[in-house]
């Protein structure tokens, strides 16, 4: 039975792949399944091809047998962001980025506890079959998010520089729809706020800005443990959390971590939340994927501790502190679900500065951000780039001429040593030594990205994570912007919303700039500490080098 | 009309393309010129092929036009190992190394003093035609010398390889001939020995070795000058030379060294002549192939000085001491010339140790030493590819990479400077310096070869050219063993003129592992110190650019 849905907006195709859909047309589904906020069906002209799921309402009475099937309430709960994505194929072919070039593209779950142990549980299902999983291709690609070093580094220039343009451009308007920003500015959102809910936006001196945390902390993670279940028949990793403002350690597993994410994505429509790291990595080894993630991991903990918003927010709360009572976690997690300060409601609960803000004003501080992160996005490609090449270069080549050279000078002594003159001794031994010397800084050289080159790629993947999401949320404040525009008449609410909405928006991003400028500054000083100190260890192992032709001369 | 030669020993062709040729027999000859040593021609059975050139006499009477042509007055004359070599494909044919690996092959000079401003002059016909004549390949290969980082590099291994086994043997029997060895040990040496004249080897602690120069001296040699002559149609580059023994620069051009060289050559049968640099270098800058040319006349410069029977022998000294005066300039050249104590009469001027060598120890010493020679140059042939790899991948690869990492860290502190916040000022322009301070740590790495590589490389060419002269050395020495052994009968005087040869070889080998060590020393030291300094110099300037950071925070 062919699945319908009716249009509930206009859209119009601008791509190859896509069809048009007018208002109140029905048209009919190819699948339920949304890849990437996309669904392929045919309009009433008969034309075959792709439209915003957001664009569309299914009607649920024809499907509701296969819907029980999936365990999803409403397609709709599924955010089009992070949608599974079934074909890495039809990137390729529809032209953009793979997750939107830095979208975690994972599971949101929000069906009933039985659920939480299912097939995307990051353990093996077995202890035995654990190496053999590992390796092979995962049928559903788990990940399309920031390729690594190891996977699709020679794409991801591709992608992240389609990922602030075409992949987010064509889902501009339903962003603002579906993240609840019309359905606020049109005065349609309505719910109780408690004052502990409130979140205050400020003046700055660089302007609007989220109130400063009265009460920041950090949280610490721990190396993750392997733990087993079902009598040793399921594995995962659990990492354990000790936040500094109750100093108690609570042990979560990344889908934890995922179940989290997708809340706080829901919760606020204007803050970027920090991506997770990825799920899985291909073609790496374990200990190096599972190092790689903790990394990510203890990024992505900082950028939700130093978040005034996000720090403090219930759900966030309730996952740094909920102790290991099974009944005390299932009830924070319903009641984070039920969360009705959601989406439009988010606006709801956020004081502004008494003075309105000048949209014009707002505007153009919107349009230079939104340059500052084309280029930024552009350019961490570049940096990505540059230093992962370094970084092989260091690895395989570098080391390479290093130790060529090294054995070279062995090979000299060696030759030499066939001269039994007692004048020659000390020398043939220097000369050996200088080997052992080069071959050691050969090895020096291929050990060192893993100081300080990784750890730029790790804060590059995070920030490519920031850019991702913030087309969207400059795509609700212009949407507002617009709404207001057209309807120069009802000024007073609709201009409050929309000051709410900007102040909104210009403090996340003022916060972005600062975590940003500290997160670099820290990260190049680290980065040049590191390469200094490398230097001098290559400098002092010439130094005994050259120590040892003094020796018995 | 066709040329004649005399053969006045027996060969017996043992390699494809050789003939064989019979004492007394009548041979054609092809051609005059001598290939490495050997003649093409066609003999009494109607064979034609290669025989030794030195095994046959050519018939003067048929070719007095010609000879004159070429200014030598015998091409006995021109001693085989030095002999120009007219097609480098015949050496892969032939299966010898192009100049048995690592001696310059260039013209003899034996003629009047017409010929003394010939076409192998160093300068270039003209000065408007300099540039295009140096990148022009010549039509005869004017050197085949040891292959620079610039021509033949990849055929370097193989060349050398063969320097010491093949192409040598063959000319095996001739040298201990030509040498006058064989002359000399028959009794046939008679010549008038000066006190002045006379060369002792005393006995050491480590066996015979020449007795210590009494009046050492060292020799500089300034950066050459052009000068021109025939009203600038000819031009040429003039070294200054200032030994410290006279303190007066006298003014040389490469054609003198080579002369002189040529001399040496034939003077010492049993010392080894360190080679010139090579005359021309294909395929670098002119200015490259000065500096390098002159780095390698200082080497040479240094071994002839520190030598004690070279420094101090006449030709050398009349070469060094000689003023602008070029009447006495010819004077001292005619002198060089008509030298009796060449080839076998050499040996009449050793005085030996009291006690006669033991001739089996004598044997397995110079066994040791040829097994020593043979490992040496197959060893710095490959530290010679490995460090000009190296240099190579510096001067290309490792400065290519920090100069990637450098810019694309300058694209980053660029798509900063698009957010205009003050607090970011800082940050932006010490990315930019760290970007600025890796392109110039690329152009250290490029840069570095010359100071520390080039110079190794440059000692390596040098030992290449002695190693290549000892197979020679060896074979004079063990020539004369064979015949002392041959003839068990005649022991008294045969066996004292074979303890001279053994006393001088030996001597000899001492005299090139002392140099040798002390040569090797100074330059891994040498080589060291610059690698520590280098290494200095990039952590000062990561040091600059972290300070950076600390600026308008």
């Amino acid at each position: 039975m062919a699945l319908k849905a009716k249009v509930l907006y206009d859209f119009h195709s601008e791509n190859p792949g896509e069809i048009s859909i007018t208002e109140n047309e029905t048209v009919t589904l190819f699948s339920e399944e949304e890849l990437e906020g996309w669904l392929e069906g045919e309009n009433s002209k008969g034309e075959a091809g792709l439209f915003p799921a957001s664009y569309v309402e299914i009607l649920r009475d024809h499907i509701a047998s296969s819907a029980s099937n999936n365990g999803f309430s409403s397609p709709k709960a599924q955010s089009p962001a992070h949608a599974s994505y079934t074909s890495s194929d039809s990137q390729s072919q529809r032209g953009f980025g793979a997750g939107s070039g830095g979208g975690s593209s994972f599971h949101t779950s929000q069906g009933s506890d039985d659920d939480w142990d299912d097939d995307w549980d990051d353990g093996s299902p077995a202890p035995d079959a654990a190496k053999g999983l590992g390796t092979s291709p995962p049928l559903y690609p788990v990940t399309t998010s920031l390729p690594g070093r190891g996977g699709g580094q020679q794409q991801s220039g591709q992608q992240a520089k389609s990922s602030a343009t075409v992949g987010r451009n064509l889902n501009r308007f339903s962003t603002f729809v579906k993240s609840g920003g019309e359905a606020f500015l049109l005065g349609e959102a309505s719910a109780f706020v408690k004052d502990g809910d409130r979140i205050c936006v400020v003046m700055g001196k660089h302007g609007p800005e989220w109130q400063e945390d009265p009460y920041p902390f950090t949280c610490t993670i721990d190396d993750p443990t392997k733990q087993t279940k079902f009598k040793g028949m399921k594995s995962y990793m659990s990492y354990g959390l000790t936040p500094t403002h109750t100093n108690v350690q609570v042990n979560r597993r990344y889908k934890h971590f995922d179940w989290l994410y997708a809340r706080l994505v829901e919760r606020f429509p204007v803050i970027s939340v920090p991506h997770l790291p990825e799920k899985q990595a291909t073609g790496r080894f374990e200990e190096d994927f599972i190092s790689k993630r903790r990394k990510g991991l203890i990024w992505w903990m900082n950028h939700m501790t130093s978040h005034p918003v996000l720090a403090h927010c219930d759900v966030f709360q309730h996952f740094l502190t909920c102790g290991a009572d099974e009944k005390a976690w299932k009830m924070g997690k319903r009641r984070a679900e039920k969360d009705e300060l959601v989406g439009a409601n988010f606006f709801l609960t956020i004081s502004t500065p008494a003075v309105p803000l000048d949209l014009q004003d707002v505007e153009s501080k919107i349009e230079g951000f939104k340059t500052f992160t084309k280029k930024m996005d552009e350019n961490i490609v570049v940096v990505n780039t540059a230093i992962n090449e370094f970084a092989r270069k260091q690895i395989t080549g570098f080391k390479k001429e290093y130790q060529k050279v090294g054995l070279s000078f062995k090979f000299l002594s060696q030759a030499f040593e066939l001269d039994q003159q007692a004048y020659a001794v000390g020398l043939n031994r220097a000369i050996n030594y200088t080997g052992e010397a080069y071959e050691a800084i050969g090895d020096y050289f291929a050990e060192q990205p893993r100081q300080d080159l990784d750890p730029i790629s790790d804060l590059l993947d995070l920030y490519r994570g920031h850019l991702a999401n913030f087309p969207d949320i400059i795509h609700v404040q212009k949407g507002a912007l617009t709404k207001v525009k057209d309807c120069p008449k009802q000024e007073g609410e609709l201009h409050d919303r929309c000051n709410i909405i900007s102040c909104a928006t210009l403090a996340e991003i003022q916060h972005f700039h600062r975590t940003r400028v500290r997160d670099f500054r820290s990260q190049m000083q680290h980065h040049l500490r590191q390469q200094i100190s490398f230097f001098q260890k290559i400098t002092a192992k010439l130094e005994d080098a050259l120590q040892r032709y003094d020796d018995d001369q």
